[in-house]
């Protein structure tokens, strides 16, 4: 991962005692792909937070750094993963993801809320805590569709 | 692009030949599907606002009259969709809606946020003044996926 010594990145931490985007016991910020999204993902009892990424895409490289700094930030109460979407593009595809970096936010397993490109940081911050607050409420607050059982009109 | 006179009249609609989207009085709110789907949303030249819902859902009814009025308050300057998601599976699923309602947001023809479920009015309108004042910086400031050209990994 890139990792390693990053003292000059994590500007979107706003106050002292974020912690160090990587930890010594792990990096927060787990790299998952088709076969691990189920597991990682739709089946995660926490809130996850994923970001969809191209290797490629500059915009991604400007907000990998905050991203990973929340993953750290965030460990106890959010997962953080991110999917590069060349090499796993059934899971962007059967998301809708028509961009990078596309962040998307899940409760339950299922997505309560999204934001698309390099935002500024902090409002990708509050955009985390939102969900923390309202998250499984939104949850909630929704009717699942059972693609299975409306079938084509 | 959207010209002409527009009290309210079709202005998503880039050319003629799209079915009137809208009543005789002038409801803003334009019911679309997965036919009217790319000229209402993915072409057009204003920021767009979707909300994928289901008749049957009790969390659509809950937000429906709140979103009609945003529809008519925003009128000039964002144009509001809904879609029915058991007659319109297809796009619903193209965009990865698992529950509903699920409001959505476009810029220049690409999804740039989201969030889902029975929400706090005064949130959904807040996103609605984000995306005006933030959506079109965003939908620059990411990289657009082309899926044909990235084939399976």
């Amino acid at each position: 991962m890139e990792g390693e010594h990053e003292e000059g990145k994590t500007p979107a931490a706003p106050q002292a005692g974020v912690a160090p985007a990587v930890l010594p016991d792990g990096d927060p910020l787990i790299e998952t792909d088709d076969l691990t999204w189920e597991n990682a993902v739709e089946k995660s009892k926490k809130p996850v937070a994923v970001m969809f990424y191209s290797p490629t895409c500059v915009f991604c490289h400007q907000m990998e750094p905050y991203f990973r700094s929340y993953a750290g930030e965030y460990r106890d109460s959010v997962i953080f993963v991110r999917l590069n979407i060349l090499t796993s593009q059934w899971t962007a595809e059967r998301y809708g993801v028509k961009s990078t970096p596309t962040f998307k936010f899940f409760c339950n397993g299922k997505p309560v809320q999204e934001m698309v490109g390099a935002i500024y940081p902090a409002i990708l911050k509050k955009m985390i805590d939102e969900v923390l607050i309202h998250g499984k409420e939104c949850a909630k607050n929704s009717t699942l569709i059972d693609y299975d059982i409306t079938g084509y009109g």
